[in-house]
């Protein structure tokens, strides 16, 4: 089968080992590399190399930083006594999007996956447990409402249990906007289940 | 709007200079670079730049190359009378895959587009001039079937006619296995004009 030049099937490969990136996508973005201004690329390879030379994780939450502290366990406004456990950054930026939350997270860094081969020591879960000996109130727990998310809150709110602290979860129900007509069976079921009295 | 951390929002800002990349599939790809070992990170950064400067154009077609003559223009078993006129490499990998083709290429890296400022001075067109000196017998125009295409293989035939060198275009019908309920009216109305004679 006839390729490319070396240092172009170089370049491809690593494209394709983005996830969701195939052939056709891999060769359209080495490509467009190759249609940048020599700057440009080299910006690009330096970006790859500062983030990750600079990213580490945070002391206290385990989000990624690039400090000791990461902005939000250092700012003395938020109140320290909440910790909202998620499975990662990604999850941190959509609850600060909201402007509601002013407690401070915990990052898993994923969840338990046995048949993946993550058990509770690949998730920062020690670390967790060793936040809750001063002045935490409340642990919310808001993994993704999936399997393993649900799994996952199981099992470190039976390990919390014994520190007396609240454990809570997310609400579960219909999304705000969405159509009743598609939303699935469990969900609605939930919806249900979680039905609140309207106050007249 | 809350954001993440400087370097990875320089990463996710290079990946959205990709052609098709938005701001989800970026943040997607800057965190599996977060997550891969450093050795593969770096070595993602290293292939961008060993693509970027190990590959030149070749000196004769412009395709590119990591050598002064590309791996086709040496080839000394090639038909060196016959040139296929392609818009870029890409076009080179979908002839050589046929197996069919045993000629030479010559790369444009575009096709006409005043509207976007790429006139002949942009195209390798007086690349492919100064080649028609010496026993070329035939070009074959093989820019893609859109208007620009179509415009660009007419622009440069009418450059070549007074070298009294043949020129040909790819022909044009219905592809191979398609189906002619999906055929728009155009290719149908192509593939009539140019219908063959059945030899019983």
């Amino acid at each position: 089968m006839p390729g490319y030049i070396a240092p172009l099937e170089g370049l491809i490969e690593k494209f394709r080992s983005l996830p969701g990136v195939g052939q056709k996508t891999a060769v359209r973005f080495a490509f467009s590399i190759l249609d940048m201004p020599r700057e440009k690329a080299a910006g690009f390879a330096e970006a790859i190399l500062a983030a990750k030379d600079s990213i580490r994780l945070c002391e206290r939450c385990q989000n990624i930083s690039d400090s000791a502290l990461c902005d939000i366990c250092g700012d003395e406004s938020r109140d320290s006594g909440l910790i909202c456990v998620v499975e990662d950054s990604r999850a941190v930026l959509a609850f600060e999007r909201t402007r509601e939350y002013r407690g401070l997270y915990h990052i898993l860094h994923g969840t338990l996956s046995p048949q993946n081969g993550v058990g509770p020591d690949q998730l920062k879960i020690r670390e967790l447990l060793q936040r809750l000996t001063g002045g935490v109130s409340e642990v919310i727990f808001a993994t993704n409402p999936s399997v393993e998310g649900e799994a996952t809150a199981m099992y470190i709110s039976r390990l919390i249990a014994p520190f007396g602290i609240k454990a809570s979860r997310l609400a579960l129900g219909i999304p705000v906007g969405g159509d009743l007509e598609y939303a699935d069976e469990v969900t609605l079921a939930r919806a249900l289940e979680g039905r609140k009295l309207i106050d007249n």
